[in-house]
């Protein structure tokens, strides 16, 4: 969708965190201690929750709140949102 | 460590996250729905906490409960899992 | 707010997590054993994250996507909604 | 069990979450705001998960990591701490 794919900054924060999942691959492949590969996938939790932080934003703005949309485009939005905010919330 | 990287569903874990979060990318640039990146970085989030739930599993058994470890090496590792736990369980 | 008043199953969750934290309480008076207490937190954090989730939806459906709200209106109720999903998906 | 029942700040804590539940009830019962009330929810499942953390860590110290327990004592009470794990960290 435009509204993603045009920030950068998202796409970089999903390219970062493949990286940190290689990097937990490589720990494990290496045999590194137990406390390093988990706090490695720690670390790759936290950033997964800031990046769907930032899609759960971009996509209340775009597709709930924006200006002009119609009042079943918000409603489809806001479904949308709360499919995703009651799966990940567990 | 080689209790983890004895486990070759660990190791396929963490090798099926690296394709779900390059799927996260491709998604990205081919503009596909919001709906749809929402839906993929959610389920990127829903295995990686598997994944430190079973890294975990692995730390408790190996370094605070198996049979024979010392006294200080117990409290390391209880330590150790702590720490992690705290930084997740935010 | 009104419209969260007149929903009494929201009145009644809060009112049964109220009882499931007397309960936490009563188990520590009585020196329950410590995976009970530690089942009954857990079920309070599962009661209360799934409050969490009605109160997100109502407050998505009611301030942000609502019929004739204004467009200031929509952003105020967007931004009070991420403000608490950004504290809350830690 | 004795070794969370004296522990004075864990009694407190649970009772602080009691009256932050109280709040939540008085919000709804009084129309507050809904943005009011989503900050006070919030705020209980912070220090619900608080809680569960000093509770697991209580566990784990007594439960696993003590020394002088039995081996099956020990596997017992990292059984019980990954079933709570396992549930809270959905």
């Amino acid at each position: 969708m435009a509204h993603l794919s045009s920030r950068p900054d998202l796409v970089a924060r999903v390219h970062r965190i493949a990286g940190q999942v290689a990097a937990v691959e490589k720990a494990l492949a290496a045999d590194e201690p137990c406390a390093t590969v988990l706090h490695r996938v720690a670390a790759v939790r936290g950033a997964v929750n800031g990046l769907l932080d930032e899609v759960i934003a971009e996509h209340l703005k775009e597709h709930v709140a924006l200006p002009g949309l119609g009042d079943d485009e918000r409603a489809a939005g806001a479904e949308e949102l709360l499919a995703v905010i009651r799966r990940y919330a567990k």
